[in-house]
């Protein structure tokens, strides 16, 4: 019998999960949560489906200790290349943020012409494509990786010239396919909404993953009679940050994210797991 | 009594150390090389000392048996972070890049005001200018992190306007401090060269410590008696390659900076020494 009152984990390979918490911060306000950020290993993005799994596996076993009543891979590149062989391994109830995007953005497009843009990972496992086509057997998915965004993302240019043009030349040829449907398929990439949003104009909807599983989470903990009944009490250490080098700059970053106010993240020594 | 004929071995955090091991190719062409890429973990130039010392010293570890007779630190956040305390953990002769790119930096400047481009853990490590003023004490050394310069190599903008605007953002500071001498202070930087000479002008000399670390290794190893004495013969394996992660893209980087044509690299679990 598991834990209502157990927190959540949510792993990312570094801060773009975030943008996850965020949603679920806001739709689920009484759950606790536990966040891992692998900040020594970031990028997945562009690593191998072997490693990514490896490093994933590892997490699931930290957030195991952690005693977490579902976990939450709010990284697309674990979610596209580890989620199915890793949800195996554990009786825990774990979701991913492909396939909530995925569903929605099949429901969503007139057209049948979706795009994705994400890192390399995730691009070349095909896997939005796939999951789109359960539901939607006729569409056509294009991926395209745009791997300066994170780092432009993580140097702060979210509004400037220099992100413009990379974005430009990213997305010039989904524009030319004429998508009406861009998964925002990198969970950094919500924070270059307003730039993606202003170059593909007001035809194209705009998925946010982040978003759709935040609301298949309740939806999942409901179903499953596991969503928290009353608030965490104050000093009950609501949400915990767990990092895998670099905590004070996680702070930082986090807290430009989240208004909630991280005062601490703690790190561990992922290998060891 | 170490062996002549045993390779050298070298390490990055990736690809960048390549340009370190083609100035080796040059300027000691009898010498075997073991070379390690870190590309599961890549990039260091974010991470923690701490970090970076554990990986570094998990390198060393693996490049050992190898049966090297010499290592270098062919990256510049690992050789202004780790190097100090991994050397004294081997009796192996061990050479990283910063000291041969200091050393040339203070016998070159007229004004005494030396420029070091790096990561970020490069220059908050302040290693360039400890040893600058080892040899120059009235030398001024500004260092200036350029988080996106590795990313705009790695997709392969060498020379475009993105690279040329982000660039100047960068230098700028440097430009008006009035720098004779400017350090390339990471292995990725000298494939910047052009943009970077074309922005700082004629007037102020580019240090690749790629260069002077090839000289000193030269020097060390002949002192040391050290030095492969005849050319290997063919099919001895003159040239081998090692990742964490990422063989394929790691070749096709790999042989567009070296034109020796990298036949095959091979993967090993670097977690595991």
């Amino acid at each position: 019998m598991r834990n209502k009152n157990a927190p959540i984990g949510v792993f990312d390979s570094g801060v773009g999960g975030l943008t996850v918490v965020r949603e679920i911060m806001r739709q689920i306000p009484n759950e606790k949560i536990v966040y891992f950020g692998d900040t020594a290993r970031v990028p997945y993005g562009s690593k191998s489906k072997e490693t990514v799994t490896r490093y994933s596996r590892q997490i699931v076993r930290f957030l195991q200790t952690q005693e977490v009543k579902a976990i939450v891979v709010a990284c697309n590149t674990a979610s596209a290349y580890a989620l199915d062989e890793i949800e195996k391994e554990t009786e825990l109830p774990m979701i991913g943020v492909v396939k909530p995007g995925a569903r929605v953005a099949a429901q969503t497009t007139a057209n049948g012409k979706i795009g994705v843009i994400a890192t390399e990972g995730t691009v070349n496992s095909h896997i939005y494509s796939r999951y789109i086509r359960e539901i939607k057997p006729d569409a056509n998915v294009v991926g395209k990786a745009c791997p300066l965004f994170v780092p432009l993302v993580e140097e702060g240019l979210l509004q400037d010239p220099v992100t413009d043009e990379i974005a430009k030349r990213y997305l010039t040829e989904l524009i030319d396919i004429g998508i009406d449907t861009l998964i925002l398929g990198c969970t950094h990439y919500p924070l270059l909404r307003s730039t993606v949003g202003k170059i593909m104009g007001e035809g194209v909807r705009l998925v946010n993953p982040a978003y759709e599983t935040a609301r298949e989470l309740k939806e999942l903990l409901g179903k499953a009679d596991l969503l928290n009944e009353e608030e965490p009490k104050l000093g009950d250490n609501k949400y915990r940050f767990y990092v895998s080098d670099g905590a004070e700059k996680f702070k930082r970053f986090a807290n430009s994210i989240i208004k909630y106010g991280i005062l601490s993240a703690k790190i561990i020594n992922i290998e060891e797991y």
